[in-house]
């Protein structure tokens, strides 16, 4: 049996021919509490000028500043303190001359008023209280439109909803938010080798991780997944579970099989659906015969079997497509470059993608390969927090050369305290 | 009435008093798929070696690589294949002097091969194959264990479980994990002046951002939550609902109330719950009134009523408190340094947490202040991946300063393709 021949394509020529597809989830609306991790489908408006009145952004006295001309330490000014609010609350009093109200951080300044005296600036006694400082027109006074006026864009169409995001559009009252669909994620995990996690071994056996895996990073993106039983390497059944899948789903995902091994049936399967193939073969390692195809306006991810390369697919072609789907403005991972801590000696055409540990170092990042980086070493990625990225075509790097690296997951937190 | 007197702590001692409370969750054990980032309870340890069997990293052929000694391009040296394994599979026959066994990726070497050739090292012919190098012991072979031994520590109690850690799991036959549960969490936003989501607004009040803010910063950790409803200023009923919460969660956080101010209950709350009060004021602005008691084994986070106030306490406060309880063994926010690309001219004694916007530029970050940074500029919380934290009893600071930073959302994905 010949062995297929395939051209390799740059890493960033797969990633924009994934992401040069017209396929996106369909619009929907979901209420507010379940808006977190979507993309905003569109800007979102200020519905109310805030502040939406002339505010205290303290517990103290609103006063009128005119009152205060000429006040010091030696010629302290007396007011008298004519109402006490609390905020959410609004005076009906009107204050005037050296008249004053009490008010609570948050409340409307009452009419007539002007600055608001903070209490640590007062000397109180019984109804009445000095101040020592003279006050200018809207001092400690937070301005009604002063952070957003009315019709401003406060969140924009494609943006990710954080939390701050949330508390923006509660703030405007949106119960609702227009935002893409999640997509739906079926996972196929393929090989005659594999079995599942609670099985015993068995000679010349594996348990299945890549599934597990894959299921895990697609949750992590807060996307409803489905994982299949382990396939079999058999053309039949295979091509009837993957389109079952793509019945069911928006992306399906296969690890293994992808190969040119005499018992790698992807290409096959795809052939079957008529799928068209954009590519399958990238010039990267490890991985590099990760595939990536469309059919009937979904997208099948065929994932290398190899537990590295399978999580570098995911990272690098299924996360971008995702937020692609999904309307995202910015989808591609985040390039950073730090300082290699380790000689990394082993050479490669292709570029060559490494787990690793990323951490900070004041200023600049340092990044050490997460120890064993042969195919397979499962370990190394549980243990790591961002890729190395190192071009093709180079006799390997040393301890100090300078490295892009892309930060997969959170890096650590600091085990000291730091404040 | 006069104005309570606190005394000020450092931020550092603040989070130490918090997370030196013997207060865990209880041990649990949930299915390894709905592990996803709870912690690990305890060290799990490889329960076979990986791999388990000399195996072939690549396709090609298992030959003994004695056989191979002299080959060159002028002197190819032929072999006879024997069989044909696929992985999963294994030879039942041995490989003799110049015989070889067909053998796919992951594949366990038959008896008597001692190397592996890649297809691509060949010449094939029928059932044969030529090749033009010699080839050493054990060269292009995965040797057994190599990666970890039996009885190796390869996952930490106290680390997270990740996509990674989830692979690992899979790969050892763990289908439960122990775990500590993650905490429970009441949201009691506080304060006459809050109108529900969907409420039109009102002469006085605004909406309520940070109950929404609040519980989808605690969804982002993984936890479950309940959002109360909103609670007047009132000091009977206050006591009622945060007694209620109590009994419900291990961690009641509310906000508003927590200041000096006349309608400020939540010092008479924790008074009537016996509630110690690990401190109510910290040198930090905003937020110099939030504060944190126990009850009865209970968290409760009293947060300020100030959207950014209320973020930044959740982030140095609550989320350390979450990873202690669950027994994680890092705990605390990730600060790096980052070059100040504004002035910051307002001076205070007390640090300063800016929401802010942090970007990778090569090896070094950059940050900017998120707009508005008064009090209650929520906006701004929507846009910052970052705080900016300066020390206080400073004068202010200046564009080209370094500055510490803690990293708060994943950093946004850069715009342009990166490889």
């Amino acid at each position: 049996m010949p062995v297929e021949k395939r051209n390799p394509i740059p890493v960033s020529e797969a990633i924009e021919r994934v992401v040069n597809q017209e396929i996106y989830t369909k619009q929907i609306e979901v209420p507010l509490n379940e808006s977190m991790n979507h993309i905003l489908a569109e800007d979102m408006i200020a519905t109310h000028e805030i502040p939406r009145f002339n505010k205290s952004p303290y517990d103290g006295f609103a006063i009128r500043s005119i009152d205060t001309n000429g006040a010091s330490g030696e010629h302290r000014i007396r007011f008298n303190v004519i109402d006490h609010i609390g905020a959410g609350s609004v005076s009906e009093k009107e204050v005037g001359a050296f008249e004053a109200v009490r008010i609570m951080t948050g409340a409307a300044l009452p009419e007539g008023a002007d600055a608001v005296v903070m209490l640590e600036q007062t000397i109180e006694d019984g109804e009445t209280f000095t101040l020592r400082k003279s006050f200018e027109h809207n001092e400690n006074v937070s301005l009604k439109g002063e952070e957003t006026g009315i019709g401003d864009i406060v969140l924009q169409k494609g943006q990710v909803i954080n939390s701050g995001a949330i508390a923006v559009l509660a703030t405007y009252g949106y119960t609702q938010v227009k935002v893409n669909e999640k997509p739906s994620v079926g996972v196929i995990a393929t090989g005659s080798e594999l079995l599942d996690v609670g099985d015993a071994l068995e000679a010349g056996k594996i348990r299945n991780s890549n599934g597990p895996m894959i299921t895990a990073l697609s949750q992590k993106l807060g996307l409803n997944v489905v994982a299949y039983q382990i396939q079999k390497d058999d053309l039949e059944s295979s091509i009837q579970v993957v389109t079952k899948a793509m019945d069911k789903h928006d992306i399906v995902i296969t690890t293994g099989g992808v190969s040119v091994g005499d018992f790698d049936y992807l290409p096959q399967i795809y052939d079957a659906l008529n799928a068209k193939v954009l590519f399958n073969k990238i010039a990267m390692r490890p991985g590099s015969v990760t595939t990536v195809a469309i059919a009937d306006g979904k997208y099948l991810f065929g994932l290398s079997g190899n537990p590295s390369a399978c999580y570098t697919g995911f990272e690098l072609y299924v996360k971008p497509a995702v937020l692609h789907m999904m309307g995202a403005n910015t989808i591609y991972p985040q390039v950073v470059q730090a300082t290699l801590m380790e000689d990394f000696k082993k050479a490669n055409p292709f570029t060559r993608f490494i787990r690793a540990t990323a951490t900070f170092n004041g200023k600049e990042m340092t990044v050490v390969p997460s120890g064993f980086n042969k195919s397979g070493a499962v370990v190394a990625i549980a243990h790591s927090n961002a890729m190395i990225m190192l071009p093709g075509g180079t006799r390997g790097y040393k301890q100090g050369h300078t490295v892009n690296v892309i930060l997969t997951e959170s890096q650590a937190y600091e085990m000291e305290c730091f404040i």
